[in-house]
Order: structure tokens, then sequence, then C-alpha cells
């Protein structure tokens, strides 16, 4: 185990400057982050490093960046509109307020039950189980709930000068919807042929009532997601192709082989339009938690966009002729959420040969912050190893430190998860060699400057 | 000249695949755009190119990624709760509204007056001009206009389950706050001494009245700004060096010269807080726009949020002791709209030697979608072409492209802008060289497919 905590997690990433509490001089916003220079490295290289393999990397899939406000209309298709809340219920005595689904899910998780599906519960339903089972306000101990309400977890906003229903517009709850709107425009402009996937990266917004563990389940979010489609009878097909090519990507990054599972859903849990539905789980410190929802979603979101908009939605097939409406793979991934898992898995903590300890971040070097530090053995060296920094910075980001001792230098690179340590000496001035120091082995060996940047950007490979 | 108008440059970003209007199956949502498979390429590599120069290549400066949603406080002490408004009037004849600073500016523009700083007039002064000229509603021709009523330009939302005052929130209007109010916690962090900079690449919110001119003004917007920090009286120093750095990415990122221009802020528009102010502005289609504003903050935006939060965000000088709250020079710059302004400097239509004419798209090799395209000479040579491209799909964004005759493809890769289209013929097959053509001026060579990927990256330079 490498020791790892959401404590030590959370207070590395302020002290390091990878993420800080958001708008904290002014006592903080509810469970917003802001990314420092540290996180927004780490978290452009995970965006980065999904753009590559999901979209530049593969020949069927092409990208967007649709914008966060759309017409109202979307979300009626959707399904947000109607349909995407949560059952809320306060507590009459205290005025503390609670999610009725996620008090079951803690009473049933206490008394060992199996909890699973109470998202497909009724509000009646939930009701009479919290009354059944005489289950207390966790906060001051009454039975005095109100009944359950549905709260939209949608952020509304008003567009235009006027405030009033017919200027109301949502914040997207996901990336998704782009997608599908755009289905026919992007085929027609980039001339692909089913099966071809559009995978975005982008903000999304839910106003959840409980946020929490960090950055695990935040209200603003981002989200990277690919909709991929195929021809109906090939979707489960494609389906076992996309399962294995996300759970690939994560193992090719470096994530820990233990920490990952996939969790099947059982068929009362699957969504009544979905073929199947699986999601990858890892293990955060507080325990399994859903990481990539990956679902086969037949032509529901084109119809229901095909019924709402009244626009033909439907492809025809250059070689049969033959005209349907595509289905679709989804796989959702949070970034925010994947950076934390990230972080966790690269977490650990040594104990030393001399005694001593150490933190360090085993990141892959493609999801480092930097790629190297160079270090100058002394201060007189500091224009020959600037000139070896300035080589290195053209492809790379690189950290240039030239304060206190070598050994004090190498521990704060660990801990922010560099790579390869670079240290220019005094016979580097005459053999036009460094030594390069290995972050997770420690091991030391004498390479060439001029070999250096091909040194690295092999490392970076995954 | 080029010939580029408006309307091609929207023509075109839709019909291959740059720029969609937004929500189009529903009819749209006012002037908002949705960035395609190029068109989200393009604007990734212009962002890349930024962080790139102003942040990962500039060991002055440090990132950052800071939430959109900030405690409602911050915008008290920015002032945009109190003063971010726009001055609307309605023709009570017709309905129309209209913004009255836009109302005087269009008039002074006929009457070849010179219509700087109204910003800074009166709602009374503008009744007064407005009513002295007897300017009539544009659209029906009335004198029968309403008073001005100060309208904010921030989007509201409210976060949690009750919606009042309580929980209202804002849409940040700019990425600058969420860099103030991380000052200390960023420097301290990355250990940093002034002069530093931290720089930041987000989207923003305006409930803009009169959005228009396709990406130039819309109301959810990218930035890119960059807040440097610096000693007081040192200011106007790095007022100079941020101009002409952010001069330089322009031109060195192809943008032409006749097309650029520096605007010095007279001494009558300038903020009050402000030592100094320059606009790069852009000669757009539509005649010259503000591309670029770069401007000598003082230490107004930090000393605000001191005075509201209470917290000490003054920074000592660790040789001299010296305690003092920094100044700060802001280059800002919006990232759809140096998009706009790449598009429409790349625009060429050139009339060929055999009669015919081609629109090419004259990116900087660092900013095209697709840095090359592999054609195989025929389907026969399919298999070989692939290789070559999975070679170069490793380290870049690469188009296989294998339908029609190689002219075709040629015009194809022309309209949006791939800098070298690759053929593999017969020969190659022998000679593993094979024939690159050059966009621009569409001479071609040949040379061994051993050397493309370093050859291709030497172009991407910049």
């Amino acid at each position: 185990m490498n020791q790892v905590t959401m404590e030590k997690i959370v207070s590395l990433s302020k002290s390091r400057g990878f993420i800080f509490p958001g708008s904290d001089i002014y006592g903080g916003l509810a469970n917003s982050w802001d990314y420092g220079p540290l996180g927004v490295e780490l978290k452009n290289n995970i965006k980065q490093a999904w753009w590559k393999k999901f979209v530049q990397g593969n020949p069927l899939n092409v990208g967007i960046d649709s914008a966060i406000l759309m017409n109202p209309e979307v979300w009626v298709a959707s399904g947000h509109v109607g349909g995407f809340n949560d059952p809320l219920m306060d507590c009459k005595s205290c005025k503390t307020r609670f999610r009725a689904d996620q008090i079951i899910e803690a009473h049933m998780a206490e008394k060992g039950e199996h909890a699973d599906a109470i998202d497909a519960w009724g509000n009646e339903k939930m009701e009479k189980y919290i009354a059944d089972e005489g289950i207390k306000c966790s906060n001051c101990g009454a039975i005095n709930f109100t009944n359950i309400r549905q709260f939209n977890l949608m952020f509304k906003t008003f567009q235009g000068a006027v405030e009033d229903s017919s200027t109301e517009i949502y914040l997207r709850p996901e990336t998704a919807q782009g997608i599908f709107v755009n289905f026919k425009a992007i085929q027609r402009a980039s001339r692909k042929k089913i099966p071809f996937g559009i995978g975005q990266i982008g903000k999304s917004f839910r106003n959840e009532i409980t946020p929490g563990n960090f950055i695990y389940r935040i209200r603003e979010f981002e989200q990277m997601e690919l909709e991929f489609f195929c021809e109906p009878g090939k979707d489960l097909e494609w389906f076992a192709y996309w399962k294995e090519f996300c759970m690939n990507w994560l193992l090719r990054l470096g994530l820990s082989e233990e920490n990952i599972r996939f969790r099947d859903h059982e068929a009362e849990e699957l969504s009544h339009y979905s073929n199947a539905t699986t999601d990858i789980e890892f293990r955060f410190p507080f325990g399994w938690g859903e990481l990539w929802g990956i679902a086969d979603r037949t032509d529901f979101d084109l119809k229901a966009h095909m019924s709402q908009s009244k626009a033909d939605l439907s492809y025809q097939d250059p070689t049969t002729n033959e005209k349907y409406v595509p289905y679709c793979i989804e796989p959702s991934l949070g970034a925010d959420r994947v950076t934390l898992a990230f972080l966790a898995d690269a977490y650990n903590e040594e104990a030393l040969e001399d005694g001593t300890s150490r933190i360090v971040m085993k990141f892959h070097p493609a999801l480092a912050p930097f790629k190297a530090a160079i270090f100058p053995l002394s201060k007189k060296l500091n224009d020959n190893a600037q000139e070896v920094f300035n080589t290195l910075a053209e492809h790379f980001n690189v950290d240039f430190d030239d304060s206190g001792s070598i050994g004090k230098r190498y521990r704060r690179h660990d801990e922010i998860g560099t790579p390869y340590c670079i240290t220019y000496d005094f016979e580097s001035v005459e053999d036009q060699c460094v030594t390069i120091r290995h972050r997770d082995t420690m091991e030391q060996e004498r390479i060439k400057i001029e070999d250096l940047v091909a040194y690295i950007a092999k490392g970076l490979k995954f």
C-alpha cells in the first residue's frame, strides 16, 4: 500500500500548488477548487493524453468544442428539464437538508444491505422506507422530515436584458448533448462514415446538494466524453471495444491494476434505453468509486432530438443506401475525478536507506507537470546549466532549480513527481555529459547532453 | 488584399467544419457558436501556442486554472457588481433595445467625428446628446426613447437548493480575478520572487446586449490572460516588455504586419487606476477592432481585494525586506477573437496558372489543424501509405486521404490549411522517398520517409 489518505493529498496539493480551495481569501465557495501552477499542468497533460488517444490518434474519431450555453429545447429533448432531479427532504426540527436516496443508502450500508438501484425508486417508496425504518436526522436525531420534493440539478441563468421564463437558459449539465445536436453537421463537414466518433472536453455544471471528497464530486467539473456512432446490432461489439480501449488508456498511463476494476451494471440498474453499461471503478482513499461510465445508449439520444427538433438525424449508408438512426456508445470520464485518481495512485511514502523518508509522486512522465529539472551543482555553473535548460525547454516543460543542496532539490522534485533530475557539474564542462537521476529507482546514470531530448522524449510515450 | 469577407469566413467555417452555429437544429441560441473538428484543433493550437510562450516557455511565469464560479464577494471587490453595466434604452414605439453608447458612436462615425471615451460619459450626458442631435430609432425611425437604465452584464445563477439573494452567484466575466485572489497562495507554493506572472486560459461570460460579428463578440468566450506582478516604479518598463512580447507572438505566428497595429490609450481614455493602456488592433474584414488589451493596472486589483477580504496580499522582498503591494501588467487576449483574426488573415483566393483558382488558408504550421496529409497515389498503395501515416501520427495530427484525384485532394487540404501534402507513389516502394508539396508555394520536393518527422517538426517552430 502507498499509505495515501485524502488528507495527505489535499495537504500536498495545497502546499505544492496542485490544487487550492476556490475563492479562499473570501472563505471559499462550497467545495470549489482552483488548479495551481502544478495542477494545471497535470490536468492539461491528462486532457491532452485523452485527446491524443481518443481523438487525434484514433482515425475513427474527430473532435468538437461546443458551447456551454445552449438552446433550452436541448434539455427538454435530453430529459434534463423533466427528469434530472435529486429527491430532497428537510429535517423540520433543525432545517438540515438531505438527499433521500443518500439517507437510505447510508442506512442500508449500516445494516449491511445491498444498496443498488435506489435511483429507480419513486418518492413514495423512499418516504415509506424512511418512515418504516424509523431513520433519524443525522444532525439532530429527530424523526421529523418533510415530504420529498424533486430538485432540478441544472444551474439556471438568464440571457438578454430581461429576467423571465422566456430568457431562461441552463449551464449544460453534460457535454454529450453538444455532440448529439452537431452530429449531422459534423458528419457532413468531415465526410465521416459510420462507424465514427466525436470527442469533446469541456466544463459541465451540476447544482449538487452534497458535493464532496475534494475534487471527486464538484459542481463545476470538466468532462472528457466520446460519442461513438455505429450501426444498430453492432453496438455490443463496439461497446466491448471501447471498454478495453478505456481500460488500456488508464493502464498505459500507469494507474495500478489493483486499483481499477470493471463493474457491469445489472439488468435492473440499466436505463430503459441502454443495452449495456459498465463503470470503471477506482479505489480512491475513501473507497471504490465510479471513474468512467461506458454506456451503450442505443439510438435514444438522436431519436429524442429528432422528435424534439424535427431535424433528420438519420444516416444513409453510402454503399448499401440503407437509412438508419445510428446507435451510440458513450465512454464518459470526469477530468477532475481522473486527476484525483492519478494523484492518489501516484502518492508514495518511502523509507530511505539513510534513515530518512521521502514522499514521491510516481506520475507517468507523460502526466508529470515537469518532465525534468536542471540542477547546476554550483552557482558558478548556472550559465552552462541554463543552456541545457534552454535546449530542453524548447521541447518540454522543465524546471531550473539552483537553491539548496542537491539532496533537497531531489526531495522537492520527488514530491511533485518530476521523473528526471539532471545535474550539471564541473566535469560537465569538459565531457559535455550530465548526471540523470531517476525519480522512482533513484538510480543515476551519466549521459551526453546532446542525447537528452531523445532520452526524455522516449520516456513520455504511453 | 486577400479578398476576405466575413461571409466567406462564416461560410467556409461551416462547410469545412471549423465553426458551426450553436444549437443549430433548434434554431440556434443568439450568436453562440460551436467549434467543429477543424475549429477545435485550430483553437487548441492557438491556446497551446499562447501557453507555451507565455507560461511554460517564460521562466518568469506560472499557470493557473481557477473556477468559473467564485464567491460573489470577488465581484464586489473587483467593481463588477457595482459598475459592470451597459447603458440600455428602448424605443417606446417599436420596443427595440439599444445600447446608448453604441447609438452615439454610430452617429458620430457617420458625422466623421472622433468617438473615443464615450464609456466615461454619464447617463444624462448621453441622453442629452441623443436628444440634441435628434437621433432616430434605427429600426422604426421614431424619436421616442426611454431614459437610460444601467444593465449589469454578469450572468447570474443560484447555487444550492434555494433561489434567493443568499445563494446568488455569478458566472465570471473575466479570468483575471481568479488570478488575483490566488496571488498569495501561488507565490507561496511556487516560491516565485517578484517580478513574476500568472497566466490563465478559460471561459468567461458576459450578457452582452448586442453580440455580433461571428466570434468577435460573443456572450460565452474564452480568455488568455496574464497578470504580471512587479515592483511599483518598474511597471512602465514591464509594460513596454509585454507590449513587445505580445506583438512578437502574433508576428511569429504569421499574422501580417499590415493587419496589426498598436493603439495607445490617451490620458482621458485611461481608467483612473491605469498608468498606461495599449490595444493591439487587428484589421478584421469589418474594420479595425481591438484584439489584445495590455494594461498597467498598478496595485488597483490587489488593493481592492485586500480591502474587501482583509487578507494581506502584500509582498516582502527577500533581499531588501521591503514590503509593498505589487503593481500589475495585464495582457488580455480573447481566444475566439484571435482565432477569427488568424482565420481572416490566413484566407486567400488565388488564380492558378491553369485558369482555375483555389482558396488557401495560409495558417502557420503550428496552428494548422492538420500538420500534414498522406495521399496514396493509388488505393493499391494504401497499406504502405498507412505506415507513413502511422509514423507521423505518433508525433502530429495528420490526415489520411485516398479519395479523388491528387489535385482534388490538394484543393481540399489548401482550404483547411494543411501545410504539407505527402504523396506516396509507386516509386516510393523502391526508393523509400515521398513527394512533399508545400501549400503556399505549391512547390514539390522528394524527400526520404525517414526524414519526414524532423522535416515537419522544423516547420512547426515559431
